[in-house]
């Protein structure tokens, strides 16, 4: 069987670190496996199948014979870098916003939009961990009935504003009767001007704030549906807000269908679509809910309804781990595609 | 100045204190003012304006005399002394669900629907939480410019569960390392059979299931606002879910409204609205959140935003203070109100 040369650039962060384990656990056919950060974390050591490695300050030559580079360091290290990787050969599946609008590059969820990939010119781009999960809810509704219109009101996570903002839900959860009051330098956006406390409260501010008014995550949710869907008439709008939550982001979700199925259809629709698991069954208060769904690698939903007043609307409560499917997991996903197709 | 016999029934609970607390800080008119509890909580001390008093065991004959009698102790109690306190003459303002939908009883948000009061035939009720807040901010709105759609999902605190809830959070928020594996007894509904974790964590379930698979808090929201609004074509949809916040809801809505004004228009309309205060500068990250709006009477609005594709929608971010507006502060205004209309 072919194997292919890896390398992970951020290997030391929260979603590098899971990279390393989804290829480990899925049994990703490496051939050799490069670890790649900045100079300060340079050095330190990462465990992969029983060997030991260490991480590599990344340069431009540490990408010579690589087939397959996942990037996770942030946007800026990816212009910088991903061009690098691709002039050398490889093939980037980039999980930061850099490139994802892009119209030269795929952006992709498997079960969504895998022809995507044969366009690739080098990158390939991770959607946003809000986008994936809902795509993978609306994929199935979408083929089978048609879909026109989706409202989104997000519960995001800390872990999807990195380690510091865990520490610091952590530390303020700690202080209960001081909650209004507590310390905070990291949420909801580490280099803004003013920071709010996480625990004990609700911050509607995900990201920046863009000229209309919506935030760049609300965005992004908007117009990567709109790509990875391939329908650019499709209304999304979404409001985006962060919760007391380590991990799991869940999203309310109205979704508006150009047929009118009934709603066992709609679970039905659910139930077998790849990568989503039905969790439905309200008289036994089974629904999905983040605690539960950490570290497992499906898009969970539940709480199915018709709309009361529109045959077409219905409402969804979905539920998965931002840093596994919303991550990690999927741009493993997307490398195995390009396996698994001959892409690569 | 006239002044009234007042009962408090419930007058140990966290509504019932909140209520004894608006009754001081508004000054209300009291010339006698009783407190009513259950035989479990008879004989502690409460002080009002400087005076100690003992919680009384209610019964039929406690409401002798009594001009304003609020409730907030339970459905069934509501059930079982309302019409008692009513026979002798007492104005009833509940607080609990028993007779919100009853045809003959108003069920009343002053700043909304204070007309309606002049139809009570003795019981008045206090709207759901989580609804007083929202028809607070569509008022303005379907005034101005008509309303005909509503879809909200929520984010709301344990403090509308009771103390137990409270105490419960406060015990997990402790032991952030065993999140999943917590002990829970109280949420999402003490009598139900199936009990989870709140810390860290977003339950999609407040109340028990009704068989449409919409929760009570949900069929509430949606048949209350109907009633309150005077429109039985309002299509209104609503997902509820309890959140690791002490105290405050915030509300995510998009509304369609019939008119399309500009965001600015909208935005003045809710800073114009009684009750209703604009939080809405996103360039200086200003935007209502949960842990601010405790213990404050008004309903704060932010994060307006015209939707992207529908000249007539709006989305709005809701957040009050549930045990304040929520309960006990529209209770008082309602008694308020009966007084200054002349109504009692």
């Amino acid at each position: 069987m072919k194997s292919y040369n890896v390398a992970i650039m951020g290997a030391t962060g929260a979603v590098g670190q899971q990279m390393k384990e989804q290829l480990e656990k899925r049994n990703f056919p490496v051939r050799n496996i490069v670890f790649l950060a900045s100079s300060r974390s340079a050095g330190q050591e990462i465990t992969f199948k029983g060997e030991t490695y260490t991480v590599q300050e990344a340069v431009p030559e540490s990408f010579e014979g690589i087939d397959i580079a996942l990037f996770s360091a942030g946007g800026s290290i990816s212009e910088k870098f991903a061009p690098e990787a691709v002039k050398r050969g490889a093939v980037v599946i980039d999980n930061t916003s850099a490139f994802r609008m892009d119209k030269e590059v795929p952006l992709v969820v498997p079960e969504v939009n895998k022809a995507d990939l044969r366009l690739h010119k080098g990158i390939i781009a991770n959607p946003n961990c809000s986008t994936i999960q809902m795509v993978c809810a609306l994929q199935p509704l979408k083929e089978q009935y048609g879909l026109s219109k989706v409202i989104v009101s997000t519960y995001q996570a800390v872990s999807g504003a990195g380690v510091n903002a865990i520490n610091e839900l952590k530390k303020q959860s700690a202080d209960f009767d001081n909650a209004k009051h507590a310390e905070a330098s990291v949420l909801p956006v580490k280099s803004a001007d003013r920071h709010y406390p996480i625990a004990f409260n609700a911050i509607p501010q995900i990201d920046q704030f863009t000229d209309n008014g919506y935030t760049y995550e609300e965005m992004k949710m908007i117009n990567e549906t709109k790509k990875i869907m391939h329908d650019e008439t499709l209304s999304v709008a979404a409001t985006c807000v962060r919760l007391p939550v380590v991990t799991g982001h869940s999203e309310s979700l109205y979704v508006e269908l150009d047929g009118a199925p009934t709603v066992e259809e709609v679970r039905q629709a659910i139930a077998n679509a790849p990568g989503v698991e039905l969790m439905d069954d309200p008289s036994n208060q089974v629904y999905p809910m983040p605690l539960m769904a950490a570290g497992l690698d499906e898009v969970f939903v539940g709480r199915i309804r018709a709309d009361l007043d529109n045959p077409r609307g219905f409402h969804l409560w979905v539920v998965s781990d931002n840093l596994v499917k919303g991550a990690a997991l999927n741009s493993v996903q997307i490398a195995e595609a390009l396996v698994g197709e001959q892409i690569i």
